[in-house]
């Protein structure tokens, strides 16, 4: 696309991340995280954030190559450590209501030629060290977002075939169409789009369904929901009273799973890249909520490791909806990344469960999420099982079945 | 200079950051602050460090245009705003035996055309919030050095008639030369002049002086030196037993003023360039060693500001001795960066003094340091009194006067 154009579209981007995403209030601070080669919509977030009357907007940029020194030359020891001091921060400006903006296009494939024991105990470092931060997120405490810019790394792993400068404008062009910020309006389309979204939510809030149960190839599998449980999806307001969209771009209702009460067996329909390496045909089958044997036939080792994080790895977080006429799906492009193509397919994810997916879910302590059955885990990886292939059945508290989806559509 | 030349002086540079430098310790983490443009030498200084055996790099690049758009459009609540959080984390490394590299290469002029108050109030509260973090630097608590980087924006205020190409090739050698990364061993040369420094320290506390009486055009000082002052240059060691070099480059030998003894008027040789505002023509009269009357041909009211931080920003905290020959000042350039400019010239500072430039300094409490009369503020800001018409005395502590410098040279 021509330069003026992606200048004007990333703009609209910056906007949309600001009156959409994060929903910024005036006086508030921000903390954006983004690779540095995302500074061009880091410093156009930055500018809508002061236009919005920010506090103080606070970057932190990070550098692949300053990640890939660690692997090169690292000792050992190294891969056991993690920034404390860092995330504890973090940890307490959220606490302090400083709203949070995540701008992902990280090279997915960055770590996958490194060896999967150092990836596993660096991010189980990190992640052992974000915790107290992440559960700020996880539990809604304030306004955040995510959103993605077309890095030439990821570019070049989703268009392997071509030049390197038709790749970005392809990824540029995907971003901000599902960003919807390739109209004149995109606040407009954001509400438009919200408004349909809620109105699943509420129709399978109203069914307050038992259980979904999947059924296609390789799949058949009984997702007990949670005691409590919420569907939600598109906007939704933080505990500190901001209504914001977490994901720009989003396409998913999703509401939380029984950590006890999954039975059955599934198929991945996507690759799942995690953490730089690609795990493909995940195959794993549940007991009593529990996934008791995994098989992939690509990246196993990582999977297997990802599963043995902690005790809630091995028990799901979330299931979401979404149709397989969704326009991310539509684009027929394999992204490489969980902001994307969780919204092309219906998805579910191990580990932590949302707080805004219960009922009230805010307002509940740890262990009351805990008790309606909410998984608890350092990790929230989405795994995508949704096809045009896929039918799901909603199973009422008195066992009548419901068709939600037929052929990977709203039924 | 050639492309690869260029290369491996930034090569040579990243390794005498790390070996001689921070002399990072096997195990030991390190922070590394930079402007996003250095990255070049981040990622140099990241591979050096995992070479060395580091624990974790961290890196926290800023980014000049993220910093404007808050004077452009922040709301004005904004400029009274810092991370606190993020500083206090900081803070905490430090106290964790975090080793830390800055990086310096800001543009000098980023913020002379914004309101000065607005650029104080900013300046206040972010040093009011790093304090804590500053003060574990400023103790010696762990081993710290600062380099710098020829950026673009750097280059162009201090070669305005040239090319930018050319620009940033001027200022990369001068910056290499400075650092004696234009030979094939630097780390030897590092220790050749590491000693010649050591010798001039080593005279000077010997000869124990009650002052210096400093006399040239404009300037007619008395600097009484605190109790119990040491004489420091080159590398010295931390509190946690390392031995690093904390300016790369450095030519000074200096030491503690007595924050009441000093007396007389002074004019600055060299113009102060502060937080993006030039301030030409300082000349200042002290009384007790208070400065109080200041006056400046540009840039007054960011002086005035400057000397209203606190209650020590007008008294002194560091005098320092550079002879008129140093490389530094023959170069005839003026950097508009106080690493460089400040190794062109003696100088003093205003503010906070250094538990190092005391004998057993490291293990001296802040009440100690101050009833041998070290200074306390919340800034150090160095500025330029030599040139090669001064002449300093040493005034011993039986009153006799004993020739240091003639005509800007060591007697």
């Amino acid at each position: 696309m021509p330069h003026s154009q992606f200048a004007a579209e990333l703009d609209r981007l910056a906007e949309t991340a600001i009156k959409v995403g994060v929903r910024l209030q005036e006086g508030q601070d921000l903390i954006v995280t983004a690779p540095v080669v995302a500074l061009p919509l880091v410093r156009r977030i930055a500018a809508e954030a002061y236009k919005a009357g920010a506090g103080l907007v606070t970057t932190l940029l990070n550098d692949e190559e300053v990640a890939l020194a660690r692997y090169r030359f690292g000792n050992d020891l190294s891969f056991d450590r993690a920034p404390f001091w860092l995330y504890e921060g973090m940890g307490k400006a959220y606490a302090g209501n400083t709203a949070r903006m995540a701008i992902v296009g990280e090279n997915p494939m960055l770590l996958s030629d490194e060896d999967p024991e150092r990836v596993a105990r660096a991010n189980r470092a990190n992640s052992t060290a974000y915790r107290p931060a992440l559960e700020k997120i996880s539990g809604f405490e304030i306004n955040w977002s995510i959103i993605s810019y077309p890095t030439t790394a990821w570019a070049r792993v989703v268009f392997p075939d071509d030049q390197e400068e038709m790749a970005v404008a392809k990824l540029a062009h995907a971003i901000f169409a599902a960003s919807r910020v390739d109209t004149n309006d995109p606040i407009a389309a954001w509400t438009a789009h919200n408004r349909k979204l809620n109105e699943k939510s509420t129709w399978l809030n109203q069914n307050n369904f038992a259980a979904l149960h999947f059924s296609g190839p390789g799949t058949d599998l009984t997702v007990g929901l949670a005691d409590g449980h919420h569907w939600a999806g598109g906007e939704a307001t933080a505990k500190n009273g901001v209504t914001c969209n977490c994901n720009i771009p989003t396409e998913e209702v999703f509401t939380t799973p029984h950590a006890q009460r999954v039975e059955g067996h599934v198929r991945a329909t996507k690759p799942l890249s995690h953490q730089g390496t690609l795990i493909e045909n995940i195959a794993v089958r549940f007991e009593a909520g529990r996934i008791v044997a995994a098989t992939a036939s690509r990246g196993a080792d990582m999977l297997n490791r990802l599963l043995d994080t902690d005790e809630g790895s091995r028990r799901l977080g979330e299931v979401a909806l979404v149709p397989h006429s969704s326009p991310i799906s539509q684009s027929g492009i394999l992204f490489y990344n969980t902001l994307y193509d969780e919204n092309a397919a219906c998805h579910i994810a191990l580990g932590q469960c949302y707080a805004k997916a219960f009922r009230n879910g805010t307002s509940l302590t740890q262990d009351e999420i805990a008790a309606r059955g909410g998984n608890a885990s350092m990790i929230h990886v989405d795994w995508m099982i949704g096809s045009a292939e896929i039918d799901i059945d909603g199973i009422r508290q008195d066992g009548r079945r419901v068709p939600v989806f037929r052929k990977g559509e709203w039924a």
